[in-house]
């Protein structure tokens, strides 16, 4: 394997380990680690959460889910020779969960869990038609996955880290907090909130102590959403054999990433979306100088995926437009039409015995294919979400014979507030 | 060939054909055709301008394009025994361009167009950063495209039709009038407008006449958006071997197709943004009796895409978030985070020597991917537009040699009000 | 559609068109067509037996079949330009069936034939364990092809030329016809025939006539392999896009083509083993000056498959040894082991209710692949086949309930000498 | 991970290891890991020459290869309750390189080599073209796989076993000597030899001493060929994700596997031929009882390859027919076409300044397809090789500027008796 660079040991909390990482995003947040262009090194990640989540059927730590904690990323590692305005170039050499350790209390040991938000904390794409909190384990058997909450299904999982970054720069940090600054204060009360803004409580900052640690604390950026650093894009399509070209904006890049994901739909609907796990990655760096001019990369990440995703051939899938459930016409929101897109699938699939929540957590976990297929035909966008037929046990697709019916099981753990 | 049961003569405008067909969506348009499940039959498909765009290098007929009069549609077609609560299973069993037809003024003559509708014609995806009218033109050599408007790319068409769908009944027309007109009355000036209400002018409606004629076309819906009949869906999956649910709103169904495209990009960004063209279209019709309560099928088709699409192996992708131009915050708006992906990919392809409104062409008219990858990433939603890098002449990747220019050639003719 | 320059009437023979092809290889076969390089032209190619095979429930015309006609070309089609040295460069730009035909007597109407050959007339690979003749008629629907004669099958066809090549030198055919003579010398009783000398009866050359006609019916070379020019290669991955480059042996290069397959599996083990039919072909012609020698192109054509084969993602596979059937060791005999890997499908088929003949047929017709796996390992080789399972209505995977039986209806038409 | 049951250490000899695995095939060796129907379980396993090539530039190691020591295999592994005539399902859950070691002198280790056989030890699929003894170094970065010796070349590795069976019964072991035996009598001298007979030198057979071991080891079938229980197959597409469905012929089954591949072409042509190393693999078994009867599966393996093989969508493909180098005409020798295929695609890779043994290096290692793509149209056999251009750093297709020149550096080392 790759020089292991930054380790992590399963048995002890982040801020315990040998080397501690960071969950914001800040320049001021030191490198604990230099590598080289042209290195390929291993890099342990912990799952988002710390291991607040467990192995269980009760959906009470999703609930609760410590959501000022995340993510615990790895890093910030310092590229030599990097400078603003070049590209870094990140090749995803090789990932997984967390090598030689199959079983355990920590996600990523042969176990990871997907869960929906309760509105109240946190929420998730469909929180008006899902309030509550819900939680599905999965289980690894090589790259499959299967859960005891979600019976019927079974897919190869397309691991990939949901969240990977250069540092900001105190400029970029500053119009990232002014612009989303002006969102919440447009509706400061809203559950869940429009943003999150810069937070003290929980803040993990590598070796920073002190005045230095509570001065960055209150500046540095949360880091749930993609900004133009990267950050936590959670593109599913971030497989081994991808290489991202990140604009750098700090000497050194400082590049970070963590919250790995055994597996994911697009658009990671239940927020907690993914198969969420602890694991490994391996990275190749390299720079190309000046390149975020010479390509008019500067704003946003570009990539390469992968060529080893699963093969699927056969797809049923559905559509949506922007038409609210309670019929009210949109214009041209995508988003909306995203929803309903899902919203029609979950209703499909509980034909079948699934129950709307299990039904969820299928298009959150699997890799299901989310495409904005016309964006103009006003007033009504479409969208459409893909499902492939054979991550099912029973047969999916319409007949005049009706749907087979699926025994669902204990269905997936709920809790609410 | 099946049985050619709705003929189209090129050299005819849409009025003086054989059979009349229409371009509105009214329950009472009378079907001139019937046809029995288990069928298979062709149907030719005018384009949806009937004409009026020319194999040409100007973008007057683009910025001055007859919005009024689209689409254009082969149909209704009754098939016997469909009832309201059906599921009407249609099968795409062949399609592409106007046949032994190989040049000629219409599109599907050989070759196709799109265009970039100006702002005040019906404006498109990007019609703030590109607010005239352009025009490409593209020719066919069996499944590939060219452009002389567009050098240096070439790609395998996905032929589909961009337009299907059965006849609303009196009562969901009745909701579509309403609910697009409230979302109208909201900024009744705007431009382009928020939709578009029924319209008398330019209306085709079959075989209707005189005041049936008059009160149809005064109720009849606009056939630009996709709805819970299908509609201008423009899914660029639907290609050869597609098989397609449609909900039955009136006895026969009343099925409808036109607006053919030789290719499209997923969103069909530019509006009138596929490679239009004439055709035909082979199709197979069927019923599930009941299956829309039986499925949960009620408000938009769903469908299993054929297994014929070109195959692409490496993917150039670009993401986006829901920051505006001028740097303002939205909330998770996956729309406007593929406008800020594409315009991305554009600004990255005019590095290489492409003129912005050619890289625009290719995102509308090649078989690019869109994929809402983030939906939940509070403030931010990622969207993601894949370019398969094996339809450009010139190596597409980042490098440290910079990028290879190519010769834009004569550019993409333009027209401005 | 391009320019037709080589028409042909359905409802005429070979030899009463408006224009000639031929069913031998020579140099002095008289070009018809001249068409120059950058050219695109739509050739018709006619069933390869000439229509002698019907749409009905009898293998006696298979029993029967001319086998000293075929193939029936198209052609040969002068390039200007064209030297000896040179690589002609074939993009196959579109292919099908008859156009406008939907039904009629003649393959490629609407439907084809697969048929397995007796052992007296002709044989097939498999001809020790199926020493009759049969006969499968396959329907045509879009892309789909289903058969009565093997009911609960359907695939989407690899439409493909089974042949097209350059005319060979007069130096070229001298050396096949001794290589080949020589073969046929040691053992020149054996049925079904080692190789097939030149013969005059049924010879069809193109406009000559009288004595020129007998000198090169006494030398052609008949067309029933594939050799050094291309020819009856029956490389099912031919398809729509694909580039061929053929050795330019003569001036103008004399291309012919002919034998159109609606799908084959690899090997076109039943010998008249695709799914036989006449249809259409557009070609685009051009060359490389001297190919031949830069290229090290001199022997066999090379080619790059288009990029629309129907996609599968689910395959069974079986794997042969080079033992025969009565246990005799063969050493690294790749021929034998493919044949006992198809046996071994052959048998499985059986298993869920089709008879032997039923199953080849499928091997034949289906787009199977076989593969070299292991060609070194003293003393067995081990070649595999692949069928996707995707093509049978049942589920076709080894479980502990065992296999679900199909019913095999009337079976495969047979005809016994 | 798995449960670790058979354990290797890098750094020890084959017969030092906490439990000695095997080299022979035969009822009597003793099975020393039990595992139950249900059970996955991690199994590690030596590159197959138990450490006898280095990476270095030497192909003494190559021209030397013990080859009376192979295939040093692991297992077996007794399988609770498997009877002859069931089938044993067997799950290729996961595998790779050896877990944890980047670097090292044992191959697997980060590193993998290919070797082409000297005739006089081994020989290999070209050997009459290729005498001597070649080697290929290979370096791993996650999934890919470069060489300093042949330069300009990367691809994803499709890592699989090639070798893997169940133990024979006493009667079919005593058949497979029968009528290798039968085969060796017929050229006894033959170098290399038509097959390999029992040998005692080298033998290692697992618990068995003394007596036993002596009589065993006469009687014990050598492991480098395929056969009835699988064995060495070296079939690319047992992949990560595979079913495999192996004969069961003594009670337990007696399952052993080895001899990994970090990747190979088809036919593993170089016969050292992929590029071979030493690891792990995770099985999942299963039992189908009576499954060798209920499916008709005997006498080979069947199988359903993984789904997640690398992509590649463009093809270069080179065709070859069973006449001989010396022009002498073969009857249907699909061995010999394939030998001719490969021939022509390593003449044409010459032409871009690789040497000949580097070409074949690339075709022994490379993810190349072979297909037997026509078997019956005599007296010609056609088969075809496929490269995928991706893996080259040049543009590999012809074109009229003639082909780019690689430098091939140093190339392969070469060794000669």
């Amino acid at each position: 394997m790759p020089e292991l660079v930054f380790p992590l040991d399963s048995s002890k909390p982040f801020t315990d380990q040998q080397i501690t990482g960071h969950n914001r995003w800040h320049p001021d947040i030191p490198a604990p680690v230099t590598v080289k262009p042209g290195d390929t090194f291993r890099v342990h990640c912990r799952e988002w959460f710390d291991g607040a989540i467990h192995n269980d059927d009760s959906a009470d730590d999703i609930r609760d889910a410590p959501l000022n904690g995340v993510h615990v990323l790895s890093g910030p590692f310092h590229v030599t020779g990097a400078k603003p305005g070049d590209l870094l170039v990140v090749d995803i050499v090789d990932l997984g969960p967390i090598p030689q350790e199959d079983s355990g209390p920590l996600a990523g040991q042969g176990w990871g869990y997907t869960g929906i938000f309760a509105t109240q904390n946190g929420g998730s794409f469909l929180t008006e038609q899902f309030p509550d909190a819900y939680k599905a384990i999965w289980d690894f058997r090589g790259q499959q996955a299967t859960s005891r909450h979600v019976p019927g299904v079974s897919f190869t999982g397309i691991v990939h880290p949901g969240l990977m970054g250069t540092a900001p720069s105190a400029k970029l940090l500053s119009t990232w907090n002014a612009r989303e600054g002006a969102l919440i204060a447009t509706n400061p009360d809203r559950v869940p909130p429009l943003a999150l803004p810069p937070l003290a409580d929980s803040a993990i900052l590598g070796s920073l102590t002190g005045d230095e640690f509570d001065r960055v604390a209150g500046e540095a950026a949360r880091t749930a959403p993609p900004r133009e650093n990267g950050g936590n894009q959670d593109i599913k399509n971030f497989t081994k054999g991808t290489r991202v070209f990140y604009p750098v904006f700090v000497d050194g890049a400082n590049l970070s990433m963590g919250d790995l994901h055994f597996s994911q739909g697009d658009g990671e609907i239940t927020f907690c979306g993914a198969i969420e796990m602890g694991g490994f990655i391996d990275l190749h760096v390299d720079i190309i100088p000046g390149g975020m001019d010479t390509y008019g990369v500067s704003e946003n990440a570009i990539f390469m995926p992968g060529n080893t995703d699963p093969q699927y051939s056969q797809w049923l899938a559905f559509s949506g437009t922007s038409v609210t459930l309670d019929g009210e016409q949109r214009y041209l929101d995508s988003h909306l039409s995203y929803q309903r897109a899902c919203l029609h699938a979950i209703d499909y699939l509980t034909k079948f015995g699934y129950s709307p929540e299990q039904a969820y957590m299928i298009l959150g976990a699997a890799p299901i294919e989310g495409r904005l297929s016309g964006v103009v035909d006003i007033p009504n966008s479409c969208s459409t979400v893909y499902l492939p037929t054979a991550i099912f046990d029973i047969d999916l697709t319409p007949s005049v014979g009706g749907p087979t019916q699926i025994n669902p099981g204990i269905g997936v753990p709920r809790s609410s507030f």
